[in-house]
């Protein structure tokens, strides 16, 4: 096939795999429900054969899957099953850290960076690189930015977006967008990257990023806290919020996620006994070691306990509890997997809503499903909470999806009747796509189908995610 | 003339002004460049009216000039001298706070709100609007996201841009496009909102938007500060990003910029002899009053002077004191206008760079134009520093145009070679037209055209300005 030797001479035969064998990692995403065998798995090692390749591919007409670390969660990153044969763009190997830069409180890195080696050279200059969640070290600053990646320091620092400061881009006919620049202030026209950040690789090809680093913080304090009601925990906010130090992680969960993690996770030990309906964790910090943070934190929970905004509470008093506190977090999506089938979401409403969407929801699930067991696990700090349905025990996700599809809608239809979204922050994929179909304001997605027929007018870039078909 | 009549009844015939001594005051900015009498100006009182204007402009393929306070300084918001005629669209009756909500830290206003009075409505629910300029009296929001505006606190909160929420705007074929949400994250396709921020009217209106409030600085220091050297000034920097509070503005001047306050502003008193080359005016606070920001100050101005980053430093010893401190700042473009012409710039480099920056450009101003007299005043903190070539007394604003008018592009070019914009803050509007022709990226202008092209296919939104004519 003459494309592929184009390729192949373009990028090295090595690092264009067309083995079944060689290709199978790739045909699959750490959720595992997205199986289709590209024609292809290209490993450019430079922004110049990732330009090589598209243009390739666009003088072709084959379609490409620009890919990194596999581990969203709404099938952006892998073929489509069913779809015409497609060519997956693995940007692994543009995996260098170009800059790293103290004064300017700036980082470039290449889009095949894990999040953790950012992290990383970060810290190396004495610098914070505020995003994380829990796939961290195995996610890429591609997906990172093409999904506008959220986590768990949201409500201090924002989503991946308000991160970049610019952006390398290649365009679907192969042609270099550098618009890398690492200054803080730019208005000479169109916010062109913006465009790029959260669209999932259907309009370009994020291949480097100019990333804003921030101070690291002096002082840690973090808390367990066994909290009422959601109620309760928006008033814990709010006073959490005035208490003097940063606020840099407001966790929400209930009842169910420990128990699950109590079930699946016997090695981690759970800072509180399991007879509270909802629980909190709360990570307090400053940049500077004279900032009272540990009292800071005290005060507010003697406040809290004496209010009722929650009934107990257990500040970390190591940095190995503290680390541990955030295992349970962080492994929690794990710990569900382990646990069975889910039907899944990913909402966000206003913060000030948070309490009426849960109430809501947990009726309106209730109701139709009786027998499914409702958790809700998330940033309610910045009003991002995953809502899921789980399947009793014994049940087939297969079964499951048949019983309780619906569900997602459910709960999506409440966030957006609540001003909010139905897709915080891992993307539309193919998984929501009928969710944007549904929910979504036909103007935008007439704007963004014009938006996409412009960039990308033979439509090979990751086609058939993001935007429904018509 | 049939479209004015269906104007006047769309939206009242009071508020659509076709009186030449009504219009007068439209077709002119703060900087009185430009002036080109409208057909009419539009005050449209409700988003619907907007669109029913726009409706009818498009239909009768009129041009249409957003505008709000009009203090822009480059021009983007009136009609072009020997432009086709043009309806200039005034949002100043869409001035209303629809929403101010404390435990969202959001409010959602109207275009035509000013800029102070969404800070006041945040204030008045004990929260804080950051964005803030010399012109926050006058501006208006519409302005404001029209030309994602920067101004003293991007170091610590960003520009408009990332303040913004959600928006409502109306399209050139006058359909709303409402995305007017208060929520945190939404990945649920392209980021529309951020083509329509800085676009300066060329895409869209925007009528409305949800903004982020921060918590209120419960203690404030502000201190001036006698520098030596730009070199001083970014070591300074440094130390007070270390110093434990917020550092919430970092503005560097030079001599000249005090000599100008001190001629035309003699009711101001300096806080510094006009001994010193340099000046920095630093401000530091913290949401809590238990952190001790004027300690901290106190310790970092102690550790400058010994390290000799100031050389002399005045801490503002009252609220009255911090004031009058800032009305130096805030004032100085008005005292610059009566000190008589200059040829004005609005870049940003890296923060890193910009001693050499101000190094080269003294070097390149001095050798091409002797007698001109450079002053340098800007927020350092982010990179942005305004530079201007001042014309010797006695000189008229024409003449030292034709003697000088090369001077911007010595700059521009400068900043852009150290990877920095030649456009920060102001926009591009009429003004830097040939900058962006110059000195921007071909291929991002082409894109630009393109998405132009595709959201306002008769080219009608406020044409001939952002994007230079083929």
């Amino acid at each position: 096939m003459p494309m592929l030797d184009a390729l192949a001479e373009a990028i090295g035969p090595r690092n264009c795999l067309t083995d079944e064998g060689d290709m199978a990692p790739y045909a699959v995403d750490w959720r595992g429900t997205s199986r289709a065998m590209p024609l292809a798995v290209l490993k450019p090692g430079r922004v110049e054969e990732v330009s090589a390749a598209m243009r390739i591919a666009s003088e072709a007409g084959i379609p490409v899957v620009p890919a990194g670390g596999r581990t969203g969660l709404a099938g952006a990153a892998v073929a489509r099953p069913g779809a015409p044969p497609s060519l997956v763009l693995s940007l692994e190997r543009l995996n260098r850290i170009r800059d790293v830069d103290a004064r300017d409180f700036s980082v470039v890195a290449e889009a095949g960076c894990v999040v953790q080696q950012v992290q990383q050279a970060a810290a190396a200059v004495d610098r914070f690189f505020p995003i994380a969640w829990g796939a961290q070290g195995t996610a890429q600053i591609g997906g990172m930015l093409g999904t506008n990646a959220g986590g768990i320091r949201t409500i201090r620092w924002g989503n991946a977006r308000e991160l970049v400061l610019g952006l390398e881009v290649v365009l679907a006919d192969g042609r270099v967008l550098n618009d890398l620049r690492r200054v803080r202030k730019d208005n000479s026209g169109y916010a062109l990257r913006h465009l790029f950040i959260g669209a999932e690789g259907t309009l370009g090809v994020i291949t480097a990023a100019a990333l804003r680093l921030v101070p690291p913080m002096r002082a840690v304090e973090t808390a367990f806290l066994a909290v009422p009601s959601p109620e309760a925990a928006l008033s814990l906010l709010g006073r959490m919020q005035g208490a003097g130090a940063e606020l840099i992680a407001f966790e929400l969960m209930n009842r169910l996620c420990l128990e699950m993690v109590a079930r699946h996770g016997p090695h981690l030990r759970l800072p509180l006994p399991l007879e509270s309906p909802w629980f909190v964790m709360v990570e307090m910090a400053a940049p500077h070691p004279a900032v009272p943070v540990r009292a800071m934190l005290e005060t507010a929970l003697e406040g809290a306990l004496e209010a009722g905004e929650c009934t107990d509470a257990v500040p970390a008093e190591s940095e190995a509890q503290r680390l541990a506190f955030w295992r349970i977090r962080e492994d929690f999506p794990e710990f569900s997997r382990m646990d069975g089938p889910a039907i899944a979401t990913d909402t966000a409403v206003p913060v000030s809503a948070v309490p009426e969407f849960l109430g809501r929801i947990e009726a309106a699930l209730a109701a139709r499903w009786p027998e499914g067991r409702m958790y809700a696990i998330g940033h309610a700090g910045d009003g991002n909470i995953h809502v899921s349905l789980k399947a009793p025990p014994g049940i087939a996700q297969k079964d499951w999806a048949a019983i309780a599809g619906g569900a997602d809608m459910v709960v999506n239809e409440i966030a957006v009747a609540l001003g909010g979204s139905f897709s915080a922050e891992h993307g539309i994929g193919t998984s929501k796509l009928h969710v944007m179909q549904a929910l979504k304001d036909p103007l935008a997605l007439e704007l963004m189908r014009r938006i996409k027929a412009t960039l990308d007018p033979q439509g090979l870039m990751n086609p058939g995610k993001v935007i429904p078909s018509n």
